[in-house]
């Protein structure tokens, strides 16, 4: 039934575009984690102690999906900058995610594929282009499940985590 | 100086074998958890009630894991039968956990590749096979991450997240 199908398809698992859409797709679902916070507990509760409030979690997630993205357009990994101050409120936090968003937008399409598979040597190791920026979505579910738990011991139903 | 071999790679950002490894990567890392919940806490502490245990989160894993892999060897999707009965101890859900480990090494590597880039009609709805697999490796990092949460409230140091 798939053979039609089958040998008209690349061996391409995933593709740039379809790597956008994964990663925007992610990064809009952290958004709404969000804005789901009350303004007052964003940068301050934490479910277990001495976890990080989900508003510093989310500037690193920020800041490596910042990174990542210089690296893979650039193609120059130097050490990360991390020098930014971290936003004290919630439309602080939000500006820098929706400028970044735009970025990525942009210029994720730029990059050359085959850098993905290219070796890169990032601060913290030698590994895949592909693997890096995989590492910057994976550790952003990761920390966003994390948030999930605050936001439930806070009472709150949080977004579903299939919508996207 | 990437110039070189950007001529040399595919426009493939992720093959088989990577998402073999990625996804294997994962479980490791969800076997450690597994692991280093105290015994008595892995099927009845939560973080955030009406938060599952992280054994009843690491048994949903482990279904929605081998019902995808199910589909994409078999290119059948059925709804999935949740008749298994959760395990009541750790060693249980290890020994299912490193039983479907062995099942993904032999048959992900069987799927035809351009399988994952057709559409497949889920129970709950209509996806690129490639987005099922990754949706499962998804949920994982999402449910593990909360199992992070339980593990810091338990006072006990979770196993690093980019050690897989």
């Amino acid at each position: 039934m798939t053979q039609a199908t089958a040998t008209a398809q690349p061996a391409a698992l995933l593709t740039p575009e379809h790597l956008l859409t994964h990663w925007q797709g992610h990064r809009r679902l952290t958004r709404r984690m969000i804005e789901a916070f009350p303004e007052d507990q964003l940068f301050t509760f934490t479910a277990a102690p001495p976890m990080r409030s989900f508003g510093a979690l989310a500037w690193e997630l920020y800041n490596v999906s910042a990174y990542m993205l210089d690296g893979l357009v650039s193609d120059e990994w130097p050490n990360p900058d991390s020098s930014a101050p971290e936003p004290q409120d919630r439309a602080a936090l939000l500006a820098a995610w929706d400028e970044l968003t735009a970025k990525i937008d942009e210029g994720l399409p730029t990059i050359p594929p085959a850098r993905y598979g290219e070796e890169k040597t990032l601060f913290w190791g030698v590994m895949l282009a592909l693997d890096a920026a995989l590492y910057a979505i994976d550790n952003e579910i990761h920390h966003r499940g994390q948030g999930y738990v605050y936001l439930r011991a806070l009472g709150i139903e949080p977004p579903p985590f299939w919508e996207r």
